[in-house]
């Protein structure tokens, strides 16, 4: 690691490798399709280790990001994100080139389609199970009969499913509480399909708390999940994995260290690892564990040691009082993140234990 | 703005030169040296308008911020992040081409530049004046005369003066307490000048919050305020600007409206925004007040409306319960953000009023 002069985001290749490898295998024997959700990366080069795996079919998160992927060779992509009626002229030019699954819950983004479709489009209606941001509420099934009926009768369109993010599991209390979830959301969206007299509608699911922790999910059609790809500290408080499955690690430079206040200060800010934290009593924040770069990885988080405080461009390291601080300026730290989606997104990309560089999409600003 | 179909971070120019104007001004009336933080817009363009009103001298928060605006014809340039001893190579490369001042607090980074330093160069020492972020403690003056003698010893390096941060202007109540802040660290920095027999140091004082809400400051010699050019609902809440001085928002489309939860889903999560958010009582938080676009700029905030929550490419939008949600989906509205620097940094470039495109500096990756 002496080349790192500053931050970097490192991927441990063979953790992502046994990640993508697992989740394939449970998806494998559940069934079901699986249909990754490329957010979480970002990246044309991981993305082709999915491909390895015999994964055709992705989630992304914008239609730009479907692009930068159906520029990489993926022919088979679902946007799990709400149309933005804003940008039809871009998704009919994505949609002339690729098999893609737009998601909608109103009669907006219907008409729209309706007026402004010029290529053969696939659309999952989005149900609210319970977390609250998007979807139409599940149970109201009249809503979704009425929505049906709209999107129906659109040349070019065929309805393939219904969609839910059950974002609920991030704040559910273990294992159980996490199957209730899925269990419930699977009922409710089982009565939508039947309910519509489509039998053939798939369900399709995708949470990486309840794809990586229950040993049997309901029978959805699909799953979604893409967070699993890395992990992180936010997953591992979870209980959806273990720390050494964390793929991730922020590797940054220590320029200063005060023994007196317990605390050192890192090249490792908002603008590097995002400000996701996961909060505790009282003003207790971690924004993420420490970890000591090593030969082959890094080592288990050190005990008594979290970042306690993100500006811009400053990382505050915590350690328990009486703390010997282990480290001096010019030593690199790792910081397993506390969310890797966001830290993935605002270092904009990776470099592997190995020394490569593996770049990733750029959301235009314009 | 017919022309915005997806989220973009909307620059009302005239604002920005105002608020560059005034506090331009405001350092004049004071004798000081202006050196603006550039790390809030991180852009050539906007560098120009700060050039344009005869400001010569600027702050910046990295190695590659500087060679950026080295790039873009600034001379004079202070980077106010404790040296990274890691980047000694990147730095005598800058060194070598342009005037730099870098900021230090411990021996390991002295020795360093004793060690590896290659062109002339100037530091300042970093004092700690009550943030507790980075800097020597500014009462420890024991330990900031040990660190003076070594860095006088180093050739071509001259010590030209101290610096301090005063982030805890950010949670101080009112201006008075604020003001007492200043006074504090002026104090304190007066002090340790005249302990190494260095009136010649210059001190240099850096926040929003206190160069915008004080009348009169102590008699620092350069000022370094950075997020005054755009401002923030932040600021606003501390006090340190109006709502109409906010010189950016996220113009972004309206995807789905839910009446029955007084809420609607906009294109606007972390990855346009940031995380940083406003608390109150409870679990209330807020990531934004909501705006309407204007033929000329856009509206004061809709009372009673604000992001109540944001995932990665999700933003929410609460309204107060029996409000009548006056948008429908494809309709664009604007956040103004909490932390206008962060979302500057995420989305990477913005668009005038006038539908210019303005670039900024991209962290390189790796």
């Amino acid at each position: 690691m002496n080349g790192v002069s500053k931050s970097v985001l490192m991927l441990d290749v063979s953790k992502a490798f046994d990640n993508i490898r697992r989740m394939k295998e449970k998806a494998l024997s559940h069934g079901v399709l699986f249909r990754p959700h490329f957010k979480t990366h970002q990246s044309g080069v991981v993305g082709h280790w999915f491909r390895r795996e015999g994964i055709m079919a992705i989630t992304v998160s914008s239609v730009e990001m479907a692009w930068y992927f159906a520029s990489h060779g993926w022919n088979d992509i679902t946007i799990a994100f709400p149309l933005n009626i804003r940008e039809m002229e871009r998704v009919n030019r994505l949609a002339s080139r690729t098999n893609l699954t737009l998601i909608v819950d109103n009669h907006y983004q219907a008409y729209a389609l309706a007026n402004d479709l010029k290529h053969p489009l696939n659309v999952m209606i989005e149900l609210d199970t319970g977390h609250g941001r998007s979807g139409i509420a599940a149970e109201d099934t009249e809503a979704i009969a009425r929505l049906a009926d709209i999107l129906e009768a659109v040349p070019d369109l065929r309805i393939t499913g219904l969609l839910t993010h059950a974002g609920q599991t991030y704040s559910a209390k273990g294992k159980s509480a996490i199957a209730q979830i899925a269990q419930n959301a699977f009922e409710k969206m089982d009565a939508a399909r039947q309910l519509l007299g489509r039998p053939d509608l798939l369900l399709s699911w995708g949470d990486t708390p309840s794809c990586s922790m229950l040993d049997m999910l309901p029978p959805f059609d699909e799953w979604r999940p893409g967070n699993f790809v890395f992990y992180d500290v936010m997953q591992y408080h979870i209980g959806a994995c273990r720390l050494n499955q964390i793929a991730v690690a922020l590797y940054c430079p220590v320029v200063a260290v005060y023994p007196a206040r317990n605390q050192m200060v890192v090249q490792a800010g908002a603008v590097h690892l995002s400000k996701d934290f996961l909060a505790a009593d009282g003003d207790f924040r971690n924004f993420g564990y420490v970890v000591r770069p090593e030969a082959d990885g890094w080592s288990e988080p050190i005990a008594g040691a979290w970042v306690s405080s993100l500006s811009q461009e400053h990382g505050v390291v915590q350690f328990l009082p009486g703390t010997q601080i282990p480290f001096q300026p010019g030593d690199l730290i790792g910081i397993l993140p506390v969310h890797s989606c966001l830290a993935a997104d605002a270092m904009g990309g990776y470099v592997t234990l190995e020394g490569d560089k593996i770049p990733m999409f750029q959301n235009p600003p314009y």
